[in-house]
């Protein structure tokens, strides 16, 4: 069983009592999918966190307590669904630094699986959200494969600049606070009209 | 927070070890999709299950410890994935029952998944493994939320001869145990060429 110590979900689950300056991207994906559904425009949701169970508790009929499990480490992306027919999947990223995201902030299991979809013919991206910047930029799973392989024997991270030249910035709004589906129909699904 | 008692997923757990007369739904189901994968045929994937956490002990730095957390009644279904560039999303379940599945072995969120699924382009259906018979079923979910509306005022189960009549039968074989994939070839795919 694979144990994990736990950075990203903990900071989910308490961002929204701390700290709350600027965008909370989690939140804003979440309303926007949630926007998406409300209008029926599209069917994407988040999938639950991986959980190894080790111990559960049944003293109480109506709920059995787990009492000893530990967070996986994650071997899919947090979100997927679907838009006009076809499969979406991805990831949701923060960095606090200025220049560049560290490809430390995701695992080997999470590219393989992103680029398992993209050569299945889904549409697989990550969304990386500068907090300090205040930018948001979809970046194709095929780009994050490379920087992935380079990061072997060079550079640990993506730079601000590769984003701006090979991603697509989102801008955030009052509603549909992160409109990424607008980027999905310029860029993915126009061109194949 | 919704808790909830957890019969199925503690039937998965001990299911191995307790009696492992006849198939095993969800083992077969696993060893199909790992041959979808190992052969690229498709990328067709288990999501994690639904748990909601309570308390995390950071004591060991490590691996911090999750020692009260509770199942969640599920939102969504088992698997999902690719094929072909399709969205394939389905729940699969077993009965005892020699005559009928009872309906009250899948949530009403789970229907409401399989219904968006379908709505959005999706491929979306149940396998349903009568344990005693030995016979398993693809059932598309447009028929499945059909019997779910009827149960709310009428019959709480799919009778087998409907799953006989509307779905299409699943042979075990030795590799690709449950080869539901040829049922999606013939009936999703090829009937769209």
């Amino acid at each position: 069983m694979v144990k994990y110590p736990i950075k990203k979900t903990v900071m989910n689950q308490t961002r929204t009592s701390v700290s709350n300056r600027g965008m909370d991207l989690e939140q804003a994906i979440n309303e926007t999918n949630q926007y998406y559904i409300d209008n029926d425009l599209a069917y994407i949701y988040k999938k639950p966190i991986p959980i190894q169970v080790v111990k559960v508790d049944y003293e109480r009929r109506s709920a059995a307590k787990i009492s000893e499990a530990y967070y996986k480490v994650p071997s899919t992306t947090d979100y997927n669904g679907l838009y006009k027919g076809r499969y979406i999947d991805f990831e949701a990223k923060e960095t606090r630094s200025k220049t560049s995201f560290p490809l430390k902030n995701i695992h080997e299991h999470q590219v393989t699986h992103l680029s398992n979809v993209i050569r299945h013919g889904g549409i697989g991206f990550v969304i990386v959200h500068f907090t300090v910047l205040g930018r948001s930029f979809l970046l194709d799973a095929s780009h994050l494969v490379v920087f992935y392989e380079r990061a072997k024997s060079g550079r640990k991270s993506i730079e601000l600049s590769d984003f701006e030249a090979l991603g697509h910035e989102l801008k955030e709004a009052y509603v549909k606070r992160l409109d990424y589906l607008s980027v999905i129909d310029r860029v993915y699904i126009k061109r194949e009209d």
